[in-house]
């Protein structure tokens, strides 16, 4: 299973002393994970103070506006922090923001060593939070496991680099292709686990996106369904004319109504923070994402049902005994049709 | 992976004396496929006779009209079989069909007990096999491992009792649901490995069918490129109107035109012995057998790209970085889009 989203439980590393430089990094990953459901548009990052072999403090940036990662760890280790090694999996930052600059922080605490997994792209930041350190006497070493360390925050590069939403778009599509019945129903193509998924994954995102038409017929709330903090609905409509009884406007989130070109609406939700954008439909409306080139992962659920020419979703053909392996770069998927 | 077709490799068994009953029925079953090849329209059957808790010979039904697995295994345990007890996944035969009965055979070895997985669903046999051995005084078992053993021959099952053939279906798509792109190209939405497993699968049948406008827009040659035997190629073509030059035409396999109805396909294939059916598109016929209720199995090829309005297979969006998982019932699949 994908590991960069939705996992939230962690591996225990053994806390001995044979501890490398990478295995430390690995761990400020694991401790950055802790900010999937709130960190963005700020970057997920973790950090561990390190002494004697041993951690002595360890912490996350969990929410948008609130104490980077390093204050934590370095709370938690107190006067540890003196003659420490600090590892981060994003460089500190040296700039007064909205807390003040961990690069400063560090240097107060007396730490000795930074070892990071990558610079910090945010040209505020690009390497002069490593510069402070280095001026201050304090060694720095870094590319420590950059491309996971990439990875892990390439919502916030997308985001920073080019002020527009790092992209997702999910889907939900019978085993031959077709993601409604002739009647135009779709409820439900994709089983309850993956819709539960899916909305694990609006938990983790800025905003969501749909296309008035799924509004007007489907009426979804888009919601995280209690899985997490609700992102912004967004409804692509060029009416603007949606039913305002509609779930979207039932005050559970925000919602904003938006008309324009696909370029357009990623400038205006870049300007607006959105960092990551789910985008869940209608068909036309993933289609024009993917067409402006403006999606940069996807999320399919593939049913074990055939739609073929079903009117109604009752008359799919459904599969079972499903067994499905990797096929040189495929996927494959056999299976007998229930009788 | 699928492991009743296309699996020639076998698990050696330890030959230990304490192998029980159960055990020696799934080596039978590993040795009936040996007539994955061959066998059909006859069961693919295996065949152990152990003596003192070893076996003393094995053999399988290769070919169809070829001798019986019994046959092999009787040749290869010679006086050995005198007081053994023989294991088979089918009932063994007592008819005079293309070779002598089996059960006849088993009689004549004096071998003391016969233990089977089940009843030889042929009207011609059913039950009569296991009854002469009685009536000889052959001590008789059966219904061991027996879901396991009817899966095996579950197209000999249909096409005995129904007299036509157990339909696979094979298609390949992109995750985004198309078979081609806007000018009609196909070549190659699936990669280079799973073609050659529908060559491969194309050995393991009696018949390949596709629709007269796949000849026409493909000139596929629907021959198993050298994974094993050719099977007939079907051709459903309304108007028989098909180029002369079409590769189907290159005498390397038989090829039949046929026109009607997919009943009267089925029934017309039933009678000419064609137990196993592999239909490869395209969409059309494939969307007939399966409103026709003949489909059986389903094989997709599902790729990492996404069609989407492209006009052309060059201008599709390639997927990296899939994984996939099972997610309920359904199969998810999360992708980077390759910029």
């Amino acid at each position: 299973m994908r590991t960069d989203a939705l996992r939230t439980g962690e591996s225990k590393l053994p806390s001995s002393r044979s501890k490398s430089d990478k295995e430390w990094i690995l761990r400020t990953i694991e401790l950055a994970r802790r900010g999937f459901a709130g960190a963005s548009p700020n970057p997920y990052v973790g950090c561990v103070i390190v002494k004697d072999g041993k951690a002595v403090g360890e912490g996350a940036h969990l929410y948008f506006g609130g104490p980077h990662a390093e204050v934590h760890a370095l709370k938690e280790a107190g006067h540890k922090a003196k003659g420490a090694t600090v590892y981060t999996n994003l460089e500190p930052c040296s700039h007064w923001g909205k807390t003040p600059p961990c690069a400063l922080a560090l240097i107060r605490a007396g730490v000795k060593k930074v070892v990071s997994a990558m610079r910090d792209p945010n040209p505020l930041v690009a390497g002069k939070g490593f510069a402070a350190l280095k001026k201050a006497g304090i060694k720095v070493i870094t590319g420590v496991v950059e491309s996971e360390a990439r990875h892990l925050n390439r919502s916030f590069i997308k985001f920073i680099r080019e002020r527009k939403p790092y992209v997702f778009l999910k889907s939900a599509l019978s085993l031959d292709g077709k993601s409604a019945a002739g009647n135009g129903d779709s409820k439900w193509i994709s089983s309850e686990e993956s819709r539960n998924f899916a909305r694990r994954l609006r938990a983790e995102v800025d905003g969501i996106l749909v296309g008035g038409q799924t509004v007007r017929q489907d009426n979804p709330s888009l919601t995280a369904h209690g899985f997490g903090r609700n992102p912004v609905r967004i409804v692509l409509s060029k009416s603007g004319k949606l039913p305002k009884k509609s779930k979207v406007f039932d005050g559970k989130a925000q919602t904003w109504v938006l008309k324009g070109s696909i370029k357009e609406v990623m400038s205006v939700l870049g300007r607006q923070g959105i960092s990551r954008l789910l985008v869940e439909g209608g068909d036309q409306t993933a289609s024009e994402f993917l067409k402006a080139g403006e999606v940069d992962e996807v999320l399919y659920f593939v049913a074990p049902i055939l739609l073929g020419g079903a009117q109604k979703m009752n008359d799919a053909l459904r599969l079972e005994g499903v067994e499905t392996w990797k096929q040189g770069q495929d996927i494959a998927v056999w299976a007998r049709v229930k009788k």
